[in-house]
């Protein structure tokens, strides 16, 4: 029986196993794992724990792997081990040799005082209209994501005995912190992980009713500049006139690193930078995005990005510079005339296409030193500097997961470009040589990062079917 | 006995009692009379009441006034009740009555951590090459500065039994966030408070050598600009491009605010300023005032005011406009990717001549609202409108107080334009019909709103011994 053929049966089983799915997906929203904080370090042992031991349930060669931060979960297919993919019952030559990831770590949860109810006892909520929800922390971001693939697997198992394709898991507990000991892991251990394609399920649908699949995300760089004029804060009735002020020579050049049009200024920003082919193009345009329905629901009207883009392609395609923070000066109540020594601002870029991060890091800090004044001092600090990643049009798996996708959801799967980024996602591709295919089932509306987190029960339900048919469709 | 006759006593009483005066200003810095955080509101008060015992200590007649604010103390010679000034041994026909004005509230300490001892417990250090110095917040402004005129009276009660004029002393405890209900009471008392001549000591020497008249002082326009966005604050990797940033459109007002030869763009701003007389011109560029001298102490080397001005201009006689704080999104330690909802800003400009402080509010908050996109709102607070001040250079009290200030230092005393403002002095002039005599001792290095203010011990002693003489010369 091919996994095609068994295909039918795995999603009747998927439909009956529901219950306990979600009785599994609740054990692990249980585990506070919140990565970021080093008090829940036990909490995030324990869940790479329960992972480790839903995977051998599985039958995978599972190992919880030690790090200098929290461990790394990996879970082999028997046949994985051998490296070549060409024997086993549901694994043939032109099957892909694949390796999911995922994280088990979750965000922060405050302020808690914004819960409901509390965030990691988690609970099915029945909107008005029918609409049935999970809420928990992590119930979207990305335990519930994860699960709608181990349970596709699952269902697999349970029906013929073995996963449809050579499967290697992944399931790491430092994404929402930058995923810092992931890097050096997957490089230390590239022979292993290095399989055919990446598959993740951290990324969201277009809306309610559209399966997306997501093809590129924006890469990082993340600046602080810290300006220092006068060696101490100045009484402006004094100095004011004759004494350079930092938050001048800041606003200035934050104010210089766009023109008119929403273009950034900084030379050579736009290197690597293409434009989208015109199918592509026409595609985002097809999507109808308007500024009412994405800007709407924030309070805004009007795109602030570069003119003559649209708004789709200013949020997934287009490479931005945004100041995060700025501080400088008397920012209490009241007034106090004082001319500031020092001013600070945090500045990030989105980068896409082939941006290199590191020309990009120098062409800022350049573009800052030179608008100085020569008896002033400037400081930088970096955060993180991660390029684009664009998943290859041209790989196969593409059109397989769309194809299986739009026979799940009843609707074509649009490809999209996210704004965010998955840090490791582009060592995939620079270290391992692999493409990877991002299918998730997130909705805009799933408060990831926020209170009251929560994953709807049919993108749950859904999502374990979709995964079910695109692993039969890679096996196919 | 004549004040004139008195007043060798009087200068070796003053000598022979410097210990107690420090004393006596150590008390009133102790009090963290901080005016514009509203929890130090008690502090106020209890300053209040110290400043009122002190004056009482004198044998004026003293009350704590309420205002919608923190208190105002009046103390009032005996006889200047009657208001005539005509009666009275230490008082004849020519003797102006004088309103003395000085104020008991402080700035904030903020950056406490830069403090090197808590700013509330004063003490004296010793610098290199045994200059001693008065450390503590408001030990220069304007505690220890009020203290010399009340320290001088001191030694005239003491010595003759009477002070030397009909004194009326009004010391205020909101100058520090601009006098805000002082305006209004001074109106209110204005038969009370309506004397020949008023008299404050708030102001600065040229260098420690030479003493100063200050004729003129900058007006003050202070303003709070608050920004919003998006309703809320947003993740930048999903609005970045599309969701208008607070932050870049305050760094595009705020440096729009000048143009590259540093002149202020804002339409009219300049209505009303004059230049100055050639003569005027010459004596300012006779005092030699280089940027090495001003900026150097302070770690900087270039004017940053208009070009073609001299420095002594750009912070005496020139208008200003500087940001004194902004803050918006995040800024702690590390990165986060927000797009913040809302920033704010605090402008203030110093004027001069005949700028209207409320034209210029209102063409700034034009000048604002013009460039806020409109799907954006912005809006103001006001704390300070108060315009700029020249004392009449005929005023006979004048050349009395320069003599005086000639015999107690060895040197010509000069007069001068002040970059900073002292709100109610205009109104002295346009509600009171009074000149105002501006004696100060101030160091261009006292930190005043800074950490580590200080007051040099020479500065109080002769200051005291200043104030002791020029009263001396107002009666004779």
């Amino acid at each position: 029986m091919t996994a095609s053929e068994a295909l039918p049966k795995v999603l009747d089983r998927v439909d009956r196993d529901l219950e306990a799915s979600l009785d599994r997906l609740f054990s692990l929203l249980r585990i506070q794992s919140v990565s970021t904080d080093p008090t829940y370090a036990p909490q995030c042992r324990t869940a790479a724990e329960h992972v480790a031991a839903d995977l051998r349930s599985l039958g995978l060669e599972t190992s919880v792997r030690p790090t200098d931060g929290h461990p790394v979960v990996i879970g082999k297919s028997p046949l994985g081990k051998t490296g070549n993919g060409k024997s086993g019952s549901n694994v043939n030559g032109k099957a892909p040799r694949v390796l999911f990831y995922g994280h088990y770590d979750v965000q922060p949860v405050d302020p808690l005082d914004l819960w409901k109810t509390p965030p990691f006892e988690p609970r099915i909520e029945t909107l008005a209209g029918g609409r049935k929800i999970i809420v928990a922390r992590g119930a979207c971001d990305d335990k519930g994501q994860a699960m709608t693939f181990i349970e596709a697997c699952r269902a697999f198992k349970a029906v013929t005995g073995s996963l449809p394709l050579d499967i290697t898991m992944m399931i790491e507990g430092e994404e929402e912190c930058g995923s810092k000991h992931l890097f050096g892991f997957v490089r230390d251990n590239a022979a292993e992980l290095t399989r055919d394609l990446a598959l993740v399920c951290d990324t969201g649908m277009w809306d309610g009713e559209t399966p997306s699949i997501t093809t590129s995300l924006r890469g990082l760089v993340y600046e602080e500049v810290r300006l220092t004029c006068a060696d101490r804060d100045l009484h402006s009735g004094l100095f004011g006139g004759a004494a350079r002020n930092p938050i001048h020579v800041l606003a200035d050049i934050l104010s210089a690193m766009h023109n008119a049009d929403g273009a950034v200024t900084i030379p050579g920003f736009y290197d690597g930078v293409h434009d989208l082919p015109p199918d592509i193009k026409t595609d985002l345009a097809g999507l109808g995005l308007t500024p009412e329905k994405f800007l709407g629901p924030i309070g805004l009207k009007i795109p602030a990005g570069e003119k003559g883009r649209m708004l789709i392609e200013q949020i997934s395609t287009r490479p931005t510079a945004e100041v995060n923070g700025i501080l400088g000066g008397y920012t209490g109540e009241g007034a106090k005339t004082v001319i500031p020594g020092k001013a600070m601002a945090k500045v990030s870029f989105r980068l896409v296409g082939a941006q290199d991060p590191e020309k990009i890091r120098i062409a800022f800090r350049d573009f800052v030193k030179v608008r100085v004044p020569s008896d002033c001092t400037v400081e930088f600090g970096n955060f993180t500097s991660a390029p684009a990643f664009d998943v290859a049009f041209d790989n196969p798996a593409l059109g397989k997961a769309r194809t299986a996708l739009a026979e799940e959801w009843g609707k074509k799967a649009v490809t999209i470009g996210a704004g965010g980024s998955i840090p490791i996602v582009g060592d995939f591709k620079s270290v391992l040589g692999m493409d990877t295919l991002m299918v998730g089932f997130a909705l805009d509306d799933d408060r990831v990062h926020s209170p009251n987190e929560k994953f709807d029960l049919k993108c749950f339900h859904k999502g374990i079917r979709s995964w079910a048919r695109i692993l039969a469709a890679l096996a196919g």
